[in-house]
């Protein structure tokens, strides 16, 4: 028999009780699969007493996730303390320091610190796993880092957010208000007392940020990525693109352009036949659209203490099989940097949602200034308040009107929207959806 | 510079050519992503002067490809030539005897001798890569071996056949009869001449054995599997089950029971808004049930030379890297026996269609037909074939049937529409399709 991989684990929440409880009912199972046991040794977490439902009195404790991470006794270090500070970054890095591989399901401090910590595993000819950063049960890291490694990718977008994705849905469903769902997602424990990093996108484009890395060999950088949240959205837009065909997503989008990578997270208008349009509630999903082949799309539980945990053991069966690939799919020296794509250049169609004051010309007035900036519309609908009958209704206040336009560049859509703004011909701030091809 | 792979590719078709032009394009990617080039030195195919659109010149000609897949001059041996006999099983063979890691496409090859081929790999200590052989760009195979290796998965199942996919699509959008649809998927190249090992469920049973001995651990064997393809398919059964709620597809299912592992390849009714439901066309997908998890679900193209090629490609590289896993997953001595599901225990609920002789009583006698058996109805549906004016109408010869019934055991049903055809309020044989809960 081969000697067990001993497994030093830091973080003993939900995710990380998950693991403890994974590798004991997977025991036998992981032996045969990894050609050796599997075995958590020494724990650390703040809270010794806790009762988490598993047996501590086997697992040995070390107070300080520091010193576990370099302990003799463990070949393989779990993070799973979570913050781009220390402890967490400390730990990982003194494990990578000891020459013990790392599985990590931390996208803060691979967001933050991925490239320098890339850097020192493979220094140390250690992995550094984090299948569980990204759209936890789906196993798209490693599809990235080496499923595909033979192929070249043209775009990889996902939804990413188990939060937005079950709002999105409730609204759209139920017609409710972005208010009314957003306490529903936290009553249900879907959406955090401060919800800003999940709705405002940020926890999106940790997490985009990591996949664009690993698709197109670029720096691992957040700062590099445009990034808008679900804030703005109605329900009269959720209506309006259902009547069009679509669904609205908030998607983080990562495109090879001729300017560069374009790295972006907003919400986006798909087609309601594409494979990501399905994808409900708190379920994750990303789309691979490699040249030359129809798209791969990844579907599954994004997050969840036995979703993350399953893709943290995956990782630590690779470490005990031996496997270690370069941590973001190629040398952490040749990653590239990736500038932040200037969103004036991006390149698409729109939905554009204005209230237009119900006078004689407004309708006439947007579509001249659409038509000088060469925007061409694929469809305009006016809609009156009252019954559709016409004269009756005119000059009762602003009614809303929906553009869908053909591809265009964003500069020309904000430069013309800011034109009907100066005409007087509309009230408010427009509303602006971008969409995405699929 | 770590030396290169040099590579012996056998079969030129047009996966083949594939391979060769995109090693050539991502050449420089694929020596990051694998730490040194992967060079294509010799070739074997059928027709030495065929054009085939790449530079022949550079490649070394090996008439015979046992001959190649021994050769000294390469680390690995990839096999495009198809077919479950010679040369391909000798190539493979040969290749594994002489110490060199293998690539194949073949889900013939391996869903007749892919245990004996897996012990021989494991004996040399190379690998035997097939990514390729299901699910075509779909990272299925890699995903199972390694990338779920802690879960415990209680159910797989698949749309693994593109024409029957594509079949049951255009029938159900269209309305064309099952013949109709044959001819245009052969005019169109997705069905072959004779297109019987696809439509009659053949072909998704050998990439099902290969699936269900990587999901659990059992040896791969297509004799295993009831195998039921489509066509029996109406129209009528794609209208009811779209008004059911349902689509119908050709599944291939591999589920733990406490019988043991059930494997069966037919025609399925789904939940419209299941991932599956919403598979369309040529594509295929897979979903895995792990214990305690949402399901996952991989979608994309399981053919065309360039699908296929990308995960030719991907297991080059991961045979590039050093990667090596147990061919199915763990080793091929412990892989345990499958014994052929007896499909009289089969579970689950029904779909039923029947021609009902229209006179007073014979749904009576339906429903009490069931009931002896123990079988509960969801739902049954009687229909007229003029307008729904009731009394009007009887007499008139048959009518349709429709039933849904609860979870009950396929010999409970087969036994009850014995009798309902002893009975004669029946004409002809009753239409039975297996619901799949997901």
């Amino acid at each position: 028999m081969v000697a067990p991989l001993k497994v030093g684990l830091a973080g003993l929440g939900t995710v990380g009780a998950s693991v403890v409880r994974l590798i004991d009912r997977q025991r036998d199972v992981l032996t045969l699969r990894c050609g050796r046991p599997v075995e958590i040794v020494a724990v650390s977490a703040r809270s010794r007493g806790k009762d988490r439902g598993i047996d501590m009195k086997r697992l040995r404790w070390v107070a300080d996730p520091v010193e576990l991470a370099a302990d003799p006794g463990i070949d393989a270090f779990v993070e799973l303390i979570g913050g781009d500070g220390n402890p967490a970054r400390a730990a990982v890095t003194a494990a990578l320091k000891a020459g013990k591989s790392v599985v990590t399901a931390n996208k803060a401090l691979l967001a933050k610190h991925g490239v320098e910590l890339a850097a020192l595993a493979e220094k140390h000819k250690v992995a550094l796993n984090f299948e569980a950063a990204v759209g936890g049960a789906i196993p798209i890291v490693k599809t990235l880092r080496e499923g595909l490694a033979g192929n070249a990718v043209a775009r990889i977008y996902g939804i990413l957010n188990g939060t937005c994705n079950y709002m999105l849905t409730r609204m759209e469903r139920e017609g409710l208000s972005f208010d009314e769902c957003l306490k529903e997602a936290q009553r249900l424990g879907y959406a955090e007392a401060d919800p800003s990093f999940d709705i405002e996108g940020h926890d999106t484009a940790q997490k985009l940020s990591i996949l664009a890395s690993l698709t197109f060999g670029i720096r691992v950088d957040p700062g590099a990525i445009y990034v808008e949240g679900i804030t703005s959205i109605t329900t009269a837009d959720l209506e309006a693109a259902d009547e069009l065909g679509y669904r609205i997503k908030l998607l983080g989008v990562a495109v090879k352009t001729d300017k560069g990578i374009e790295q972006r997270v907003h919400p986006t208008m798909v087609r309601k036949d594409s494979a990501i349009a399905q994808v409900m509630e708190v379920t994750n999903a990303v789309t691979i659209d490699a040249e030359g082949i129809p798209p791969i799309t990844l579907v599954g539980p994004g997050a969840g203490g036995m979703a993350t945990a399953s893709a943290v053991v995956a990782d630590i069966a690779d470490i005990a099989r031996g496997v270690r690939a370069a941590p973001f799919g190629r040398p952490s020296a040749r990653l590239k940097v990736s500038k932040k794509a200037p969103m004036q250049r991006h390149e698409g169609g729109y939905y554009i949602r204005m209230l237009a004051v119900d006078k004689p010309g407004t309708a006439a007035t947007i579509a001249k200034r659409l038509a000088q900036h060469n925007i061409s519309m694929e469809s305009i609908v006016q809609r009156h308040s009252g019954p559709p009958a016409g004269g009756a209704e005119k000059g009762k206040g602003p009614v809303p009107v929906i553009i869908i336009t053909y591809a265009t560049t964003e500069d020309a859509v904000r430069k013309a929207l800011a034109a009907v703004q100066r005409d007087k011909v509309i009230s408010g701030r427009p509303q602006l959806i971008r969409i995405e091809k699929n």
